[in-house]
């Protein structure tokens, strides 16, 4: 059985369309009544982009903090607060969703989305296809590239219990806008390890046995789109980016991550690391695996000035190493093609 | 503006795929008395696929004749033949209408799945935006690859009056079925020669002035795909044709074929030729236009072992030659950066 991939709806691409948002909104707004839920990322509450926002009166702004990775409490509260306020006041559910920011506020916009619609906690649709009603109409506005999350069928959230997606076709988004005026004020080092997330994909992809044709020509356009970006300083490099998140994770159906990934869902439990960050801290460990990647991952950093923070691991205690380990190693999928012992892992994350 | 792109739902892409279709379309029946509508190139007539066709007691099978192009009459007349039969039995449109072929064959099937939602003849509706009702679910099974008429928003046809295709979104297939195994068969020339439209589009895209950071990559990826599978032996020569043609297709929305479409559109018209081998024939005659793709397009008819057919055009008339100007000349966006003359494209024409 192959998986029969769903797709984003509707793409629109090119320097300044952020402008036509508002037009995109309009066609799926049902009457002047319409209201659309904003979920912006709060690094952008000082700067201009709100005057941008192409708001009407029902609509509702949300600035949501994404410092931590989304949880599902956070989804909770979130939807409540929609609830509370758009279906108290006008007896019905939003129109739409619009998530504008990173990875994170991309799957809070998916999350809510599908919320509005289904019963309880998002805590219960951790998993597959465990979701019932399809979401409302949820769009998305990328100002970091790199995660994939703008056309991934997962929300990524940490829940009570486990940290784990809310996989469903119907979380895939309607529409996203891709700018990539939007994203060339990303700060590094946020923008290169969002970038690398993407990077490190493919290259880990591509050395796998879990791909096939399709997905092969999505991880090489993305990985050779990568290079240029952060290799050279050739033109349209937000442009490039853009596309080389958009193309990675169209691979994700037919490809998988590999040992990084494993090692580097371990950092981001213990220390709470962000993805993109414990990806790069775990790949410059790995070129016994990855030889030519490790290789080109530091041409690229050194290329950025870009330097990783080092010492992560040595004030752990044993409890908290062990369960590092233990994170890693339910990764199974991951270690398919290596043989791994616990002081293998231990002996790398000690690096660290 | 930029184009908003309507993109295919869902698509399966793997060796044998093509097994899963029954299960794809038991999700879009309403219920056991749900009728789907298998369109079949007719060259699979006498062959085994038919036994494959995952049919149920009250679906309906049309065998389809693309020796000559799709026009508006013969949608027509298939639109009439489904109605008749499933409207005129079951009281209620199809559920559903599957293309089993190459181009001419998704064109018939994007078409017909529009006609049975709107009124008239489908040559009221050639032109941009003009259909009023979305289609019935439509469904995609490539056996040629390279046109795109998987994923493009448009059904080309002659009609009464022009050649001009339905463009709208709703003509983009709701689910595409990319199973390599079934274009295995497909016999040369017309492997190559499809090949070769989805090849020289991304070269002549690739060198024009209309194309954004989106298109270039995915032109890119579907030329040098196009290199691998025909200028080299090596695996999997089939997915990645398939592939080439995805990324060929979803590159159209920002980028532009030019003077070798506008050429092959005369010779189309007047002689009647398919639209592959006409852009193949031209493109053998551009070296000053695209010295390098020309080059490699030789390179890549040696490797694959392939004559063009030759003195097509020293039989014609002075009428029939105007018109072929004519025709080629009102593709005005297709010479945007060229200074051409009618006794410029007489020249070229008349080597053909």
């Amino acid at each position: 059985m192959f998986h029969n991939l769903k797709m984003v709806s509707k793409v629109v691409f090119g320097r300044g369309c952020f402008s036509q948002l508002g037009d995109i909104l309009q066609a799926q707004r049902s009457n002047n009544k319409a209201t659309m839920v904003f979920l912006v990322d709060d690094v952008f509450e000082p700067g201009t982009l709100k005057d941008r926002l192409p708001m009407k009166d029902h609509d509702l702004l949300i600035w949501v903090n994404v410092d931590d990775e989304p949880t599902t409490g956070y989804v909770d509260q979130l939807t409540t607060q929609v609830k509370k306020i758009i279906v108290g006041k006008f007896g019905r559910r939003p129109d739409g969703v619009i998530g504008i920011g990173g990875g994170s506020t991309m799957d809070l916009a998916k999350a809510v989305s599908l919320m509005v619609n289904n019963e309880g906690s998002a805590a219960q649709y951790q998993g597959w296809d465990l979701i019932n009603n399809p979401a409302v109409y949820h769009c998305a506005v990328p100002t970091l590239s790199g995660t994939g999350a703008e056309v991934s069928p997962t929300t990524m959230l940490t829940g009570p219990e486990k940290k784990l997606g809310i996989h469903s076709d119907y979380t895939v988004f309607d529409q996203i806008v891709l700018d990539p005026e939007l994203i060339a004020d990303a700060p590094n080092p946020q923008r290169f390890y969002t970038g690398m997330d993407c990077y490190i994909h493919c290259v880990e992809s591509l050395e796998g046995t879990y791909l096939n044709t399709f997905s092969q020509a999505c991880c090489e356009k993305s990985r050779d789109l990568c290079r240029e970006v952060f290799l050279t300083d050739g033109p349209e490099a937000n442009g490039k980016l853009m596309v080389a998140s958009y193309c990675g994770g169209m691979s994700i159906g037919y490809s998988r991550a590999g040992v990084c990934h494993a090692l580097s869902y371990g950092l981001s439990f213990v220390l709470g690391l962000h993805h993109g960050i414990g990806n790069s801290v775990v790949f410059d460990y790995l070129e016994d695996y990855y030889p030519k990647g490790v290789k080109e991952f530091r041409e690229m950093m050194e290329h950025q000035g870009i330097e990783l923070p080092r010492n992560l691991v040595a004030d752990l205690g044993d409890e908290q190493m062990e369960t590092m380990i233990d994170v890693a190693l339910v990764m199974k999928p991951q270690w398919e093609n290596t043989l791994v012992t616990r002081d293998r892992i231990r002996e790398l994350y000690l690096k660290m």
